[in-house]
């Protein structure tokens, strides 16, 4: 038997830790380099383990495991989704994760996963249109200006180099907030009075609103040829954006297919709808875009492959920064079959 | 929108914590109202969100999620199962669990759950001993004699009054060890050369070895009319601890049967074998023991409602106690849809 010293102790990312973190590696280095590893994953899609997140669902709200591995490690995130919390001051989306290693359980780090979901969510449908919008896309339509909204503009911007938005929320006040936050990072930002105007020339639209039930963001005749639609705020059962019309136009892009057909847009059609995982694309085994008048849709629900690249990105960069905390988080008696010996020896000496 | 102070913060009972807790409390006293919270939780079954525990195997082990709600907590524990562990240090089973407000989805408490497991698995079989034991036991042999028998020696003292113990372990300093342990507490210990020799004249026969492979610790022959069987360690698929011809004269107890019929010992049986619900005899709908002869067999495997039981029950014992640290584990903007904001108020509080 070995001892191996500090065994008990698991790195911790706090939410103030993340935020220095980001701000450190840069917000579009940080968005550049994490889209690069959920790429990298995607490509390698078929060595994890994949399974629909596990949902408890409530009156108000979910509360969700998204656990996967490939094979090396293990990482899994807890996130809720309470559409009606924001007015009573919380967080609608809050989450954390833990990522460990397969071969001893054990786990190696645990961390905020707020802002850290909000980067990989933004990162994601980046490498999705970097693969599906038209390469000289320049300007975005962004319907729902919430928690997420400066997020896709960061991430569309430093990996996509879209640098004209056009916002839209049914409460302008967001829109505002959204184009206060954005301001002087170098994008054209218009506040629009409807979501009509918002796609007008828009090369990609971005819905990403919060309610829980179904919506329709967008209708058929608001989406001209050639766009590409990010899909980020329909994400659970009962919850869509888009008019079905869309959807019926459109060359659809998937995370997931057990879990979109479960929780995404294409809940409105279907079982066996044919849509194309977004992997396949990456890795070359099937068409993304393939014309200019295409409309290209990215289906987004969250994936946990996408977390899983997150938590290794994020314990990546962490050496050496002192970002993190070390947290008394297993039990490591000297001896490991002597855990009621740690809990004797605990009370000698406290007597 | 109200602004709720320290809506970040999440109370965290590290592992150091968690001893003092059990200790302050006094070990007796907490496995015995833990034993009370998981049969008032048992009794009302039905409130449960259930579902088998999502399990990610490996050649070395299991990570595995195990999450349940009852509709106003949510509730979920980390657990790994790492046979090899012991022989490089580590613990065979570690854990930590988080308890949620399912109203609004966030967090209430993180916990290290590896002593907590510990203290409610013990709890968990002398709840399933009460129903299912004579009355008149006494005398327990345990089987295995790693981390998790002396918690089961002592909860069956504290709930049963067992008084006489019968050791045996395939290495004998893990007896040894055990014995050292429980010495001083009111226990009659005899570690015994074989596990024959271990079952004589005992009442209760308590099996909790680690081995992750179909094994035989008991055979037909050593279980005698009227015996309670507390079997613990068979807990994976392939892993089991009991001869078949034992559970077929056996009546069989269980907590939740799709994970039993996966996980337990009846994993040796066909899929239809009838077994009795734990929660049917302590709600009082199906009959416990009916018969001095008659041979008990509690399949334990470990269930959520447990973890559960245990987190709310240490959530309970908190308050005043000062055992616990404040984890800043949750972004909390001051205006909820604004965590970009927050990154950006981050930035120019560090320029």
């Amino acid at each position: 038997m070995t001892v191996i010293p500090n065994l008990n102790i698991v790195p911790f990312v706090s939410v103030d830790h993340m935020m220095k973190l980001v701000l450190r590696v840069g917000i579009d280095t940080f968005l550049r380099e994490l889209a690069d590893v959920v790429e990298e994953d995607f490509r390698r899609w078929e060595s994890f383990d994949k399974t629909p997140r596990i949902a408890s669902h409530s009156k108000e709200g979910v509360i969700e495991l998204m656990p996967t591995s490939d094979g090396t490690l293990y990482g899994f995130k807890y996130v809720n989704g309470h559409p009606k919390n924001m007015k009573e001051g919380r967080q609608t989306v809050t989450a954390f994760g833990v990522l460990s290693d397969v071969g001893n359980g054990y786990p190696l780090l645990l961390t905020e996963m707020t802002i850290l979901t909000a980067l990989r969510t933004a990162a994601t449908s980046a490498v999705a249109a970097r693969h599906l919008a038209r390469p000289n896309s320049r300007s975005m339509a962004i319907i729902g200006n919430g928690a997420q909204s400066e997020f896709q503009a960061r991430a569309f911007k430093a990996i996509l180099g879209i640098d004209t938005l056009r916002l839209f929320d049914i409460d302008r006040s967001a829109s505002e907030k959204c184009a206060r936050n954005l301001g002087g990072q170098g994008f054209a930002i218009e506040i629009c009075n409807s979501a009509e105007e918002a796609v007008e020339g828009a090369d990609i639209i971005t819905t990403v609103t919060a309610d829980k039930q179904y919506a329709t963001i967008l209708t058929d005749n608001m989406v001209g040829p050639g766009i590409h639609i990010n899909a980020v705020g329909g994400d659970c059962p009962g919850k869509t954006e888009l008019h079905r019309d869309i959807l019926l136009r459109s060359d659809i892009f998937v995370e997931y297919p057990p879990q979109t057909r479960i929780e995404g847009e294409i809940q409105q059609l279907p079982a066996d709808y044919a849509v194309t995982e977004l992997w396949q694309v990456i890795a070359g085994e099937k068409q993304g875009r393939t014309g200019e008048r295409q409309i290209t849709l990215f289906d987004s629900v969250g994936f946990a492959t996408e977390d899983f690249s997150a938590l290794r990105y994020v314990r990546s960069k962490l050496p050496g920064t002192g970002l993190y905390a070390e947290l008394d988080l297993l039990a490591d008696p000297d001896e490991p079959r002597d855990l009621f010996g740690m809990l004797l020896r605990c009370e000698a000496a406290l007597a």
